[in-house]
C-alpha cells in the first residue's frame, strides 16, 4: 500500500513530515510518497529509504491563502499535486497538516464528493471519561441544513462501526438541551429525521455539558458549532492549566509547586493531545484524506499516516458511500 | 430601593434564597419583597426584618415544565407574579435563580420587549487572563439574524460602559477565524454592519480559542452558540480537573497528592465560578430582570440581587433603549 503525504503542510514541515514518514515505512508496511520541494525534502533522508519516493512540486499553498483561489492559480503546490496522485490511484490515501481550507477546496474540485453529499464534513475524536467520541463536522459547513446533519450521523456511524469497532454506535446530537423541542431550527428538524432512521442507534440531543460523560460515540453538530466546541476546549483548557499552576506556585514555595504540579499536568496535556488520535477525517468525499494538526511532530505524521493506512485497509469508504446512498429517500421532503 | 426576589427558584429554594435576601437587606442599603410560598419563606425569617415583605404565591414553575404554556396556566406562580409587581413599579428589578425559559417567556409577556428588539439576549460575565468579559447571548435564541447579533453587540457595549465601567468597550464577534469573510451566513452579515457603526468599538472577529485571553469586554454570538460555549466550559472544566486528580493520586500517594492539589482545584474553581459575578442578565426586555444559576447558594443569590441593585441605580437601562433605537435606521437593509 502507497500513501501520499503532502511534505510541506503545517508548522514544522518539511522536517518533521518526512520524519514521520520515515518513521512509517520503518514501522507500517507501507510506501510513502513525499509531495514537494524535492531538494527540501531529501535534506531529511539521510540513508537510503527505498519505500520513500519524492514527488517534486514547485509551489506550497499558505494557511493564511484563500482557499478556493489557491487551489485554482496554484496547480502545481503539494495538496492539489498530491490530491491529483491520490485521484489517479497512485496512492490509496493521503495525510497533510496544511490548511483545512484548501484541503477541502481541492477534495471538491479534484476527488469529487459522494453521490448526495452536498458537505463533506470534518470528523475528530475527543477523549471523554470513557473512550474517545466522534465529533463532526468540525469546521468546514457553517449554515448545515437538516439533511447535513442526518448525513453526518450517517458517516460517522459507519466509521465508528467499521474502523472504530463500536457494534451499534450510539449517536447524538450537540444541543443545548435534552428535550427534543430545544434548539435550532435545523437540529429540531434533524431530530425529527434521526429518530425515525432504523440503521442509526439515535442517543437523542447531547448537552455539552455531558459530551465529556462520553455516553456518545458520535456526536454530530453545524461546522460552525463544532468549531466553537473544539477551540472552546482548547482555550479554555489551556487557561485553566495556567489558572492552576498559578495557584499551586502561590500556594507551596515555586520549586517545590513546579516539581509536583508539572508531570500532572504535563500527563493531562499529553491525554488531551490530539497528535496521539492521528487528526481529522474528510467523510463524504470520494478519496480518503487525512488531515492533521497544523502544529504536527513526527509523531502526530507517523499516527496520521498510520489511520489513514487503517482507513485505505478497510472497505470503510465503499461503505460510506452506500449508506449515503441508503439514506437518500428518507432525507427527501 | 426595593428589589423583588423569587424566593421558589433554584435547586437550594426557598431557604438559600430567603438567607442571600437576608444578607442583602443587613448590607445593601435597600429592601426585599419575597415572592413564594410565604409559610415555607418565613420558617427561615427567624428574627425581626422590617426590610423584607413576603408576598404569597400560590405556585411554583418547574424546570422542566414548557415554559411558554407554564406561564399562561400558572398566573399566580412566583415568577409571573414578581413579573407584575415590577411591572406594576412595586420595585426597581427582579431577581430569580428558576427556569431561565420561564423568565424569558414570563419576561416577553409581562415586561415586554424594547423598541425594536425582536429578541432580548441573555448576558454573562466570563472569567478570562485579563478581566472578565461579558458574553451574550448563552441561550434565549437559537438562529439569530444579523440584526439580533447587532442589536447584542449595542446592548452589551452600553452595559459594558454604564455598569462595568470599560470606556470603550471592544466588541467581538465569536467566530472560528479571524478573517472578516469566515463564518456563518449570519455572522458574516453582521460583520459587515458591524465595522460600520461609529458608536461600537468593534474589533473584528474573536476566535473561541483565544476568548481567554481577554482581549475583548464584549463577545456576541447567537443564543444556541453560546450556551454550547458556556457548557463546553463546563463540562471540559470538570472533565479537566478530575483528570488531574487522577493523575496526582497516581504519582504520589493518595494523602499528599489530595493535600496538595485539592486547595488548588478548589481555589480555580471558585475563580470560575459564577456565583461570584450575580447572575446573567436579561438585555433587552422591558424591566431589570437578573438569573441566578440553578444552584445559587446564599451568596449567589446576595451577589444578584447587589447586581440587580447596581444596575436599577444607574440609568442603562434608560440608555440601553436609546442605543437600540438609534442603531435601528442602520439595520434596516
Amino acid at each position: 500500500m502507497k500513501i501520499i503525504v503532502d511534505a510541506m503542510g503545517g508548522d514544522n514541515a518539511p522536517e518533521e513530515v518526512v520524519l514521520g514518514a520515515l518513521e512509517a515505512v520503518k514501522n507500517l508496511d507501507l510506501d510513502v510518497v513525499l509531495v514537494g520541494n524535492e531538494e527540501k525534502i531529501r535534506r531529511y533522508i539521510t540513508t537510503p529509504a527505498p519505500k520513500i519516493e519524492v514527488v517534486n512540486a514547485a509551489e506550497v499553498i499558505g494557511n493564511d491563502e484563500p482557499p478556493v483561489a489557491a487551489i485554482r492559480t496554484k496547480k502545481d503546490a503539494s495538496i492539489p499535486k498530491g490530491m491529483r496522485l491520490l485521484k489517479e490511484g497512485q496512492g490509496s490515501a493521503m495525510v497533510s497538516a496544511g490548511s483545512t481550507g484548501a484541503l477541502m477546496a481541492g477534495g471538491l474540485f479534484i476527488l469529487g464528493r459522494f453521490e448526495g453529499v452536498e458537505r463533506p464534513a470534518i470528523a475528530t475524536l475527543v477523549p471523554t471519561r470513557k473512550k474517545p467520541a466522534l465529533l463532526l463536522d468540525i469546521g468546514a459547513n457553517s449554515d448545515s441544513k437538516p439533511r447535513n446533519l442526518v448525513q453526518f450521523a450517517v458517516m460517522g456511524s459507519v466509521y465508528s462501526r467499521e474502523i472504530l469497532g463500536v457494534e451499534k454506535p450510539r449517536v447524538g446530537l450537540l444541543n443545548i438541551g435534552v428535550e427534543e423541542e430545544k434548539g435550532s431550527n435545523a437540529v429540531k428538524t434533524a431530530y425529527g429525521i434521526l429518530k425515525g432512521l432504523k440503521d442509526i442507534n439515535f442517543g437523542g440531543n447531547a448537552e455539552a455539558r455531558d459530551f465529556f460523560d462520553g455516553d456518545f460515540d458520535v456526536v454530530v453538530c453545524d461546522g460552525f458549532v463544532g468549531n466553537i466546541f473544539l477551540k472552546t476546549v482548547e482555550g479554555f483548557g489551556s487557561f485553566l492549566l495556567d489558572q492552576l499552576k498559578t495557584e499551586v506556585k502561590g500556594k507551596l514555595t515555586y520549586s517545590i509547586g513546579a516539581l509536583l504540579i508539572k508531570p500532572a499536568l504535563k500527563a493531562v496535556k499529553a491525554r488531551m493531545d490530539y497528535s496521539e488520535y492521528g487528526g481529522a477525517m474528510f467523510l463524504g468525499l470520494d478519496g480518503i484524506l487525512i488531515k492533521c494538526h497544523g502544529s504536527s511532530d513526527r509523531k502526530a505524521i507517523f499516527n496520521g499516516i498510520k489511520m489513514a493506512k487503517q482507513f485505505a485497509e478497510s472497505d470503510v469508504h465503499l461503505k460510506l458511500k452506500k449508506a449515503l446512498i441508503d439514506i437518500e429517500g428518507e432525507l427527501s421532503p
